[in-house]
């Protein structure tokens, strides 16, 4: 049987929740990742040095064996010194959200001048700054192109400040990180590579297909999956895996998020078979990344093998990306 | 009290369904509406003069007062015979669902070229050719601008045919039917008028705003607006008020139609109203479309007065739009 043997990966955008259902997410990122980033707008936000380590501790506990790699939310009105302090205690990244643009973003920022300050810090402590890069006020196909400009303006005011753009979804976010210096990094994720509005609402609507920003044209697709897999050396895996109740999707009104971690390399194997670049995926999930980051790379490995698998119906009460779908690779238990 | 007294309206585009819940949705749109042209997109779908007489005698069973008007299905294969036969019948229409382009039209036609006969048969007998204009392989945001080239076609080779353009959804359109000769139409439905893409996805994700064709930006929206309210005198009114139960618009996948006729009057009134339009409402919903299909206009009127309404939550099994929401006019009892 064929199989495929990667040093094991990271996954630089994870939500995993509160509560009595973040264990089960924990674990399931655990089958296939060594490490995840994980998010920090939860409900209060993780955003002190206390509130994060606690966050950690719960999620390491309930994962054995899987890194919560930590990040702090960047609020309206923070305090500068918060910077070396959750530097101090860890944390890998600072995120900003525009207020608004996603779940439990109604109290990011409007405008990156409100927390001038804060960057000046992050700079100076070299730490990263990770963005949702959407204006909120855009319509909503256009939310990441009209973020652009806030982007130019944040690399010419911090030039030495190391930036993470999320989720990148169109072609021209691939363009425009041409244009930017080499601190300048994105992350792309499983769902974005594979999927399109024709997929989201082409024939019936998939609310667990929506997530923000809304994945986009074929043409971006295509532009995403053709940097990823020419192995760009500013591009690297960031799931953002968002698992919401069940409830929460399939109502009258759907919460942003796919939850897309369960399913994930196998997902990612078929398209990078399918692109004829199997042999870039290791550097996409597991190098590229945790070179950006300065992080180790992981000692351990993961082996998919090429063998049909059906992803589950619901875990944890969420519905993972590909639900009940039969793909061609799954991961080895170890 | 602000009252507001019309002529009684025609829908003329709307789905009834079948089975037990037809008759409530049929004495929903009673309440608004004098006629209603009763699509045929049933299962089996309604093509024979038999099933037509059925369908409308089962309609106005339900709802009296109400009249029907119907339409038949085409389908590849027909026999061009059919189109004397529907006529005598009643038919007032027949439709054209491109394969696949939304809620049981798997079996609709791929070109119009598979019913060249039976489109040459309805000019000469001076039948309505209606459509549902997009291309159904296009992506699902330009399926209406794809259809353009098809629809010149049909123009060209069926010189005297008259043809509706249903639930037109972008400025395109728009701009296409002023091109178009005199005895070509379009409807517009409230959804389109009132609704873009941000309202669908641009917070939550609303499956009961999904439709197709799929809401557009909002210079789509506007252009609609901006038509329709300076009294273009050959677009009118249908509302493919499209009920389907809970279950079918609340889940993992969801179909395409928003249920519009409780709440339509009242919608219209708002949106006629903040355009300083109300004066030409009556002509949206009551004239232009009669005229364009030489029935002779209602004689009853309907009465709307400026007070509070909240559009009920659920009405046989389906979820109106607005629901919930409050509403500054309401349809007055008769």
């Amino acid at each position: 049987m064929k199989t495929l043997t990667l040093r094991k990966p990271d996954d630089l955008h994870l939500h995993l929740r509160q509560g009595d259902v973040m264990g089960e997410y924990a674990r399931e990122s655990a089958r296939s990742f060594a490490r995840g980033l994980v998010m920090p707008n939860t409900l209060p936000p993780v955003c002190d040095p206390a509130g994060m380590l606690k966050y950690k501790k719960e999620i390491e506990k309930e994962a054995p064996g899987f890194e919560a790699l930590m990040a702090f939310k960047l609020l309206p009105g923070m305090d500068p010194g918060i910077v070396a302090e959750m530097k101090k205690a860890g944390a890998l990244i600072g995120k900003l959200y525009p207020a608004g643009a996603t779940t439990n973003a109604e109290d990011g920022i409007s405008s990156y001048r409100q927390i001038r300050d804060v960057l000046a810090a992050m700079e100076e402590e070299g730490m990263v700054l990770s963005i949702h890069g959407e204006h909120p006020e855009a319509p909503v196909l256009e939310r990441e192109i009209s973020y652009l400009k806030e982007l130019k303006d944040i690399i010419r005011d911090f030039p030495k400040l190391k930036i993470v753009l999320e989720h990148l979804s169109c072609s021209e976010s691939i363009a425009f990180l041409e244009s930017c210096p080499g601190h300048v990094a994105g992350t792309v994720t499983t769902h974005h590579l594979l999927y399109t509005l024709d997929d989201l609402m082409g024939g019936a609507l998939k609310p667990h297909l929506f997530c923000k920003p809304v994945v986009k044209r074929e043409e971006d697709r295509k532009a995403l999956v053709d940097a990823v897999c020419s192995g760009h050396p500013r591009l690297f895996y960031g799931s953002d895996s968002a698992p919401h109740p069940r409830a929460s999707k399939e109502g009258g009104s759907c919460g942003a998020g796919a939850f897309t971690s369960p399913a994930a390399l196998p997902l990612l194997a078929e398209l990078f078979e399918k692109e004829g670049a199997l042999d870039r995926l290791e550097d996409f999930v597991s190098r590229i990344g945790a070179e950006f980051y300065g992080l180790p790379l992981n000692s351990g490995t993961l082996t998919l093998k090429k063998e049909n698998w059906t992803v589950p119906g619901e875990i944890g009460g969420a519905v993972p990306l590909a639900a009940g779908e039969t793909l061609s690779w799954r991961v080895a238990e170890s």
